[in-house]
């Protein structure tokens, strides 16, 4: 095998050499003041081996990759009668998913768009009050890192709630269709918590180990979901885990992943690896520019593509 | 490794049982006419073992699964250049395809669909006539598989240019914006003679085999593309393969693979075997509903899903 | 001149006579609960004299007809700056409205669909309080038809703010665009209320008068609006007054209308008449079923149509 | 009544100084090579009086306002079984044409957009071939203009049968759907010709006639089409002739009108008077930008407004 020790940092200079490094988002103020020339990332090998570079260490908004815990968590709530509500299909570009409830009945294509992460939202909100479910889902989160400082950013959820008018259009157009059992408020206010959970690149690649290893717990002897689950949950991040760039993900980079607007992904090699990049910069789609670029380079050194024969 | 030999006979028996079998295509007589209550499959491992059950040696029309083969001719023949013409995301619903044409300018959203398998066409036509288009065509596949006897049933390409009224459709459409270079009518009978290809389970299974050995010709010394290119040919199976079923497919079985309304399956599981299933009847996404079915206990049994640990 | 005074009750005991009225609008449970058996008819002829039939004294809630005057309102505030915020084109069916949003930035196709009449909202709430302008919109409409016992139904109100998630999700769609100004909560309230406005057809035909005058008030020295402004909202109830069944309700009764799902609908021909309608059962695009086929035939008789000769 | 024989020669003086005079038409070659500094004006009042100014006299491809007759001589074929076959609706923009056609079942929105007109032509060709379909309909305008020296320009013709691919897109979308009963091509060869009448406003104006005088042949004693059905033609005109821009002219000029990419416009005052108007250069929504403010200068002075108390 490559040597990772080797390979990391010498990744991390040739991304701080790139001098476009996309757009930082800027539709929430608190996460349009963020330097964008920071870069890190962070390999948890499934043998226990742990690989960083550059700014692993620093926490950032995971905002969408929230979505891939709270599916977990949800599943684990109501089983497969989750996806009654929620489809499994890639979604086409973002002006289709309001068309698409429509022609749907208000069934978001796949729970790792925003529609369809708010049903799930709907879902861990039931039996509970906003500010338990929140809890519920930040603990888990703590749970699968096997780190109880991570933390929510109140700002960040604050100033998504107050800017967030499409997720309330959504939001209030699956009420519609009765696709959304609480009041799209009190829903939403779960949303915008778990979207502002604060994890470093170091803290992310833990939190995923459970995907690269069948389901289990690696630091414990539990399952977190059986290794059908954590099949499934890889191939829904394979198919829709970059909005509409995923297509263009699984043809480069080859592994199943979830990006966030705050510049950060997670990623999966099954059997192999977890591992998570943060660069706040973009691209047109929506995911980190030099995190999208740097993960490309790695899987082709390591030869981690899931569509290659393995070494 | 469980035992393929015992388990494709049980598999074929389960299979003969199922009462509800899905609807063969109506829309060309000629498919139309074939009898529901076949299946075959048939699995070409890496280390050269094959393993057959059910009608496994019956010719079928291939249909869109020839998509495969002429994006990797086409491929051959322009290099990524291609890609300016044809993108690499999933398209959603059927209702989008036409949609998106015109939201992207007539450049179809992926080649597994009918709009990019029609732009590829027009590529293989380029500096051909259509006749020698298509022989060049039908020759890749017989050297792919190794076999000279594969044959284009002229037939159902008569018919689906007498009845193809949507792909006429897509093709002015896309004439339109430019992206097609070659008269509708001759680009669209390239494209039709292709789709009417009759191969069986066994002589498609040894046609991909190509996709699982990292781009190499297992029957001689020769690479057909280079381990990048099979590779992206892969996920572009997994995240656009099955139309609006993909992202299902992904979910439900996890292994790249390519269906066609005549019935059949290819799948690929890189580095361990080329396979292909074949059952007539259709689930309402336009894929076998048999084969799906089939595909989804084999690749559990087998552990070969794409997205879990491999052993 | 054909008989007024002996055409309105025969057209009342013809449609008394009708089996088939069409349905009630159920989502809001006030609307639910009216009798389908009820019609009625009132005529205010621009020479004064007045014609009624049937229940033509009877308030019902006049829904969308409130567009009507809240547009002619807010061209008061804003005059044709309004249009920079509103289109005048039909819409086309509801599953195109959000679409076109989307498409179109958040500027809605005409003042006539929900969307366009939540912007007209937004504008009667500028600089003013929910509730101050509420009560301007109010006297308005009692202004016009000089008649100060019309009053909102609050339970309507009520109803409709708690159960109008399109609504809600349409009004945060276009603030997302920055296409509102105020809260979508406040501006929809402003919005619920115009549209829980109780009317009889007598005070709706006495409203609506201006319009049939060119744009005077009937009872005093003074202009509502400009006779160009007049013609001009003529002219959008015309080709946007009855959701996407306007063209048919066009082509078939030829004068300006517009429908409400309460059932009522206000029509205006220019120079002759202002007239008013109601039958609670709509039909398949949300119009008043026996009132769309009253208007039919006083039309053809009274010879109204716009796009006929005038005798 | 205003002057019109001091009018319009002041308005087309008015015309004549406007520099930006849109552009013209340039997708067919025919078309695009037409100085865009002409202008004419013909007013066919019922009283029989004639007024011009400009280039009234000037030929030039009427192309969709061909659709009006051509609907007219199907209606007289079929009658109101048309209505099985071609909606009456407006279409929303042209993105939702093709969409709409999905939508609907492959029946187009209305008779005065490409799709409609493609349906009618097929109505017109039913039992005949397209050169006797094509001379029934060119003697029908003939007739309607009294005036044998209308021809159709086959070079024009030819020329959008070579470069009308979304035409061919839309005839084989709707041959999908079976709502067209002859081969694509052959039903394009009428549309095509019939596009490609050519008149001067002059002969536009007479042909327009019937639509004035309620459906009947000034120079006849006999009726084209019956009161009704004139008064309905009227009416699709108004809220259906001017593409997406129809509502707008609605609004601004307010009479029945039929637009065409080759500058002309056909416009209907009841009772009153028949007028064309013709600049080549378009506006943003495809319609004669001078025609268009011509027509709302003209109407204004007039009082014409269909919309307007007549005086």
């Amino acid at each position: 095998m490559p040597d990772l020790a080797g390979i990391l940092p010498e990744l991390a200079a040739e991304m701080a050499a790139i001098k476009d490094r996309g757009t930082v988002a800027g539709y929430i103020p608190q996460l349009g003041k963020v330097d964008p020339d920071q870069f890190g990332i962070a390999v948890m090998m499934n043998d226990g081996r742990v690989f960083t570079a550059g700014d692993a260490g620093k926490p950032f908004s995971i905002q969408s990759i929230s979505k891939v815990f709270s599916l977990t968590l949800a599943l684990g709530h109501v089983g497969d009668a989750l996806w009654r509500r929620v489809g499994r299909e890639p979604s086409g570009n973002p002006f289709n998913s309001i068309v698409q409830l429509e022609r749907e009945n208000g069934i978001p294509r796949n729970p790792f768009i925003n529609a369809g992460a708010i049903v799930v939202a709907d879902i861990l909100l039931q039996g509970h009050q906003p500010k338990e479910a929140i809890g519920e889902a930040l603990r888990f989160v703590q749970y699968l890192a096997d780190d109880e400082t991570i933390t929510i950013d109140r700002a960040v959820a604050a100033s998504e709630r107050a800017t967030g008018f499409r997720n309330f259009a959504l939001a209030n157009y699956m009420r519609a269709f009765d696709n959304l059992r609480h009041p799209p408020e009190l829903t939403l206010g779960v949303y915008f918590h778990l979207c502002a959970i604060e994890m470093s690149c170091v803290q992310l690649a833990r939190a995923g180990r459970y995907l690269a290893h069948g389901g289990r717990h690696p630091d414990t002897p539990h399952s977190v979901v059986s290794a059908e689950r954590a099949r499934r949950i890889n191939a829904l991040m394979l198919t829709c885990g970059h909005y509409d760039g995923s297509g263009d993900f699984a043809f480069k980079v080859g592994i199943p992943g979830k990006s966030g607007v705050g510049g950060g992904i997670l990623g999966i090699v099954p059997g192999v690896a977890s591992l998570a990049v943060w660069s706040p910069g973009l691209n047109a789609n929506g995911n980190s520019k030099l995190g999208s670029q740097a993960l490309e380079i790695l899987a082709r050194r390591m030869n981690w593509s899931i569509f290659a024969p393995r070494g």
